[in-house]
């Protein structure tokens, strides 16, 4: 059954059923002209929204549609979690083209729904549209904060430490295996952390990491690109050691095997969305934090640099930029 | 100069170097991973999101792209208008080709900030992405309304009046004046209706008007078809008098001019964003208020009807169908 046998409305009305999560804050659901919702008192609220284009940022060759409809909203939420905010809602526009089926459409919504209740994060509203060749998805999701706890790339101060949650490397290493065509035997954590990632809410609900923190970025183009976005939103610079740098088991593997250093192939491994942050240094880091310390701030003038053994290299960022022509 | 010449970074600075509208509500803007706003205590929030797909929503032949920056804002904050509600900000999305200059670019939110300062709507953030051939927007707009003042689409009852605002019309004779290559003059002002549509915050912010509303949706589909929305949701029926209908000066001598009806033609011009609500039955309009009544709404048994002369014609939605076969 093609999208055309149900119509733009057809599918909307599918959506709705399937819709079931609707907490209390949410008055006025998919169906009209806008979403209605009730946010607290004295919080801000944060809002932040993404662009998925075929043959940009996804491939359907080798994306299962749940998956896509998974990572369109957790790739959102990441940012809400690097803010320190806590999910309120989500609204996602769908430009598909015709030759959709309804049940590709039903799988994306499969996995954007199993996230959207992972997460809190009721779907409120959206917009659903035809598209002449390739799909493009938008997702833009708002949530809430405490005034006193919105984390900015702003704050970092000479002397912070530079922490990373979790550890790198496996989506670089799962977007290779996906578009050269290898086994993906061995590789099954990368794939998942790669097709379906989790954004790291546990570690800004945690107060023993939070009151520490001082400018807090999710690694989404690369950890090396990301530490320059906070280094210059709070105009300092800083000092990062390769050897600290947290290496996923399958990542090291996958890049040993291809004779390459993983840790410096993690440097520029985009679409992490683990948590780059910086904290006061009197941070003390527990062992089931899942928090590395890899650096520290210093002044701006010594410059954002990368120690390799006893050398100091500057940071090259190798993140993406979507006009470059590449 | 081409995007690729400022990459994606260089683009976003431009945007926020000229993004000049920032209201104390915004409290972080364009540059982190998300926005942070204000909300205000007591309010309920309101979010709509629009996806605008090159060759499906607008062709760039005959599309200023002053004017697209403009319509992609001004079309989702009439949504907001037909919630009732006053703009707070908004989040776009732009996935532009390669192959566009920054000029091209920036000529684009030059009327996106035109928009945006006209209706109080300041940008808040968004994401700036390549795409593979056509450019994608999708705007997502977040306002506010007091909790009884909010208007769905459901509320009308057996017995309240049908009200439109403004004329109708414009929109398709633009549309067909554009898309066959026909002389623009003496259309000019339907030419800025479509081209720049204006969301009718005037009527939403009038209590005179706003205490007698049951239900509301903007024009976007066509009256026809957004009046079965409206009676779908309130599950009623509906009488609406073909000689009732309002229609500007510009669409009556362009139909008339290709021998069609025009108060037939414009019950399906879609794009109108003019209001479209349902009134309690003592609603009294004066002459200055811009709105005509063109109808009743009637039980939900009697259907949904036109009257033209003494004959009564089921309604038959005209609307756009994205999925449909056309």
């Amino acid at each position: 059954m093609l999208l055309r046998d149900v119509g733009e409305f057809g599918l909307i009305h599918r959506v709705r059923q399937s819709n079931l999560y609707s907490p209390d804050w949410i008055i006025e659901s998919i169906g009209d002209d806008a979403a209605v919702v009730q946010c607290s008192p004295g919080k801000r609220q944060v809002i932040s929204t993404d662009a998925l284009v075929e043959g940009v940022h996804f491939n359907l060759a080798y994306t299962p549609l749940r998956s896509l409809g998974w990572k369109s909203l957790a790739a959102s939420l990441s940012d809400l979690a690097a803010m320190g905010a806590t999910p309120l809602c989500s609204v996602v526009s769908l430009s598909l083209p015709k030759t959709w089926t309804v049940d590709m459409a039903d799988t994306f919504y499969e996995g954007y729904f199993a996230c959207s209740k992972t997460f809190n994060c009721p779907l409120a509203g959206g917009d659903t549209t035809s598209s002449k060749d390739s799909a493009f998805i938008n997702v833009t999701v708002f949530g809430e904060a405490d005034p006193q706890k919105i984390f900015l790339r702003k704050g970092a101060q000479k002397g912070d430490l530079i922490c990373v949650s979790g550890s790198l490397g496996r989506s670089k290493a799962a977007l290779e295996i996906l578009e050269g065509h290898y086994s993906k035997k061995g590789f099954e954590n990368a794939m998942q952390h790669f097709l379906e990632p989790t954004p790291r809410f546990d570690l800004v609900t945690n107060p023993e990491i939070t009151k520490e923190i001082t400018a807090m970025i999710d690694i989404s183009d690369g950890l090396i690109s990301d530490l320059i976005h906070i280094c210059e939103a709070s105009k300092v610079g800083c000092e990062i050691d390769l050897t600290k740098i947290p290496i996923s088991e399958e990542a090291a593997r996958w890049e040993t095997g291809r004779k390459r250093n993983p840790k410096k192939e993690a440097l520029h491994s985009g679409e992490e969305y683990q948590l780059l942050f910086t904290a006061h240094p009197q941070f003390y880091v527990r062992t089931e934090m899942d928090v590395q310390i890899i650096g520290t701030i210093t002044d701006e003038k010594e410059g954002k640099n990368l120690r390799i053994d006893q050398t100091l290299e500057p940071l090259v960022p190798g993140g993406w930029d979507h006009f470059s022509s590449h």
